[in-house]
């Protein structure tokens, strides 16, 4: 039955595949990871209320650019380059949901650590692509 | 590894088990599937326009819906019960792509019969959901 | 008036149903009044922000929904069989409202009712249609 | 019951009564309007399938600054001084959902119309709200 | 180059000119000095946390509805007749950004005067269009 | 009277800077550009028509991550580093209402274009951050 499934996915695939980019989720990782640290460093209440309120849009985001990568750029034949697979999506998007109900530093970097491993195995799929100057450009002042 | 990530998503949903139900992906499906249906049977350009529109609208949505189920809903203990939950959940939400690159009932009745899998899967996680009544409801007239 | 106005939404009816089911705004309705109780039991003030939160987007989704039914699915010749229809949606959208303003569980039951009047209003327009079926998924462990 | 039902909607009122105004509601209106001429004009198979696809849109936001009014604005106590308040609104949010299905440039027509009659309703619950003015404002060049 | 980017906007302009008008932007605008004002005279810690996420979310409101008059509506020839454009308009979706941070009553005035300044812009590029009316409008009881 | 908003907008962004990357807004004008060569290449009319609809969504995505770059990101210091920062933006943003009118794949490539300006630009404000890298990767097959 999977034979049958992965063909007419093939076909439409050389007619629209879209444009995937892992560093969609990366940004709005590092979003969580700032919200969380400047709650963590305020004793405005207001200041706070907000960051757990974008922070909790931001987690969000992840979830949702995790989601499209999984089910619309990732095919069948990438499955035996990548037996983790379902394993590594599967953990990053509840390491998003994580991120939602804790306040913790630590918890939104985990969630980073997952879009990371999410992100160098979409780097094994193309022959160019540099995952870590995603990383890079993000750390810039 | 696993173990070390299951502990905390289970102490958290302790706290804030959202409400899940694959009827919410069910009832979408079965509006890409009028949707197919009539957009084959006009001939009215305007019509026919909107229709596609929507069915690319109600595949987006069921698409949603299944994603939440499957990181949100479904735990690291299901997994012994239901070992096909990831291949499962791969094939409904890769269906509701193809539904919104095809026109054809076909393909629709296809995206119907993955979401039912879905159910009947969810069904098993909870003694007294019955998942037929979900699809009776919505072939009543 | 009234007369002209019935035409051409009957007409076009013929051609372009959408699919309705109360489902929606009564899954939505269990997780307002989910998210009330754990506010009512949690002394975590992130939880409880968190809480309040999901409340309100999960209120606005059930007047989302009942609008939905009331203006596309609800049709001039159910108010004979359905005299009070406007009276209870517009009930029950108002209790959708008083759901985002007070965290009391009451409040969230009291929007529960409503939608339930709703749901078995609706039942009335169908032959086969159990509105049983859909309160007790949700009340299933 | 009506009775129980006025009175916790009345007292959270004077706590957060939210800002109105029907000029939301026949701003979207007359892009309706525009669209379905426009769509006419012409000829260019591009053109024609954005206009239909903005019309769509807002149509949807027509309906929904009129559910807001219908169900957040309007009180019991208006009910006797409007006794056609359910009716016009149904009909009004109908007349959007008609003025999605069709192109004709008289739909839209009248879709202005229903609002029209919104917003003239509304300026008889407010002593100094002139909703001439909004009208006038959109027929400016 | 300027001279170049100019042709096919006002060519493309001819066949579909949106409806534009600053009152979206004022109605907004109104909403986050009401939220402002009942956060500041409220002890109740629900409606207080409510009344801060509505002032976000309608602060974002002004923004987008501010940055759409911006890009689509004013076109370069306005600019010789107005040559602050850039200026009120980059200042005033700052001040939305502002209201968003601030729950004092005097920043979200502030953005009403932003937002005041747009408006009366817009007056003088259309023959009839009467801005003070929008206030007026807002201001009535 | 600048210098009075200066300052404020200064002191609010000590507390919460958020995380921005123009890396979004290019990867949004990659899809413009795709949906627009696959539209040219097809003579499918339902691949046809969802292209037109993926390019006017991924447009307006192109439009929103500018604005907020605009408006949120820079800042009144960098307008002496970067005169023409107002220009810019004007026309990238009026260059994506352009790519939604036009399938014509060279206004998709003016887009990416005035992207890149945007992109450079930002680079010009952090000491490490690599614009190119992010072109590169779009690159990548």
């Amino acid at each position: 039955m999977l034979e049958r499934f992965i063909k007419p996915v093939h076909a439409h695939c050389d007619l629209m595949c879209g444009v995937y980019d892992p560093a969609q989720a990366r940004i709005e990782a590092e979003s969580v990871l700032q919200a969380s640290k400047k709650y963590a460093d305020s004793r405005d209440e207001v200041f706070k209320a907000r960051a757990l309120a974008i922070k909790e849009a931001r987690s969000e985001q992840v979830k949702n650019h995790l989601w499209v990568l999984w089910t619309d750029y990732f095919k069948p034949e990438h499955l035996e380059l990548l037996p983790d697979l379902h394993t590594t999506f599967w953990q990053a998007t509840k390491a998003a949901g994580e991120a939602k109900k804790s306040m913790d530093v630590s918890v939104a970097k985990e969630l980073i650590d997952h879009v990371d491993r999410v992100g160098f195995m979409f780097e094994k799929t193309k022959s160019d692509y540099n995952y870590q100057s995603v990383i890079d450009n993000l750390a810039s002042k």
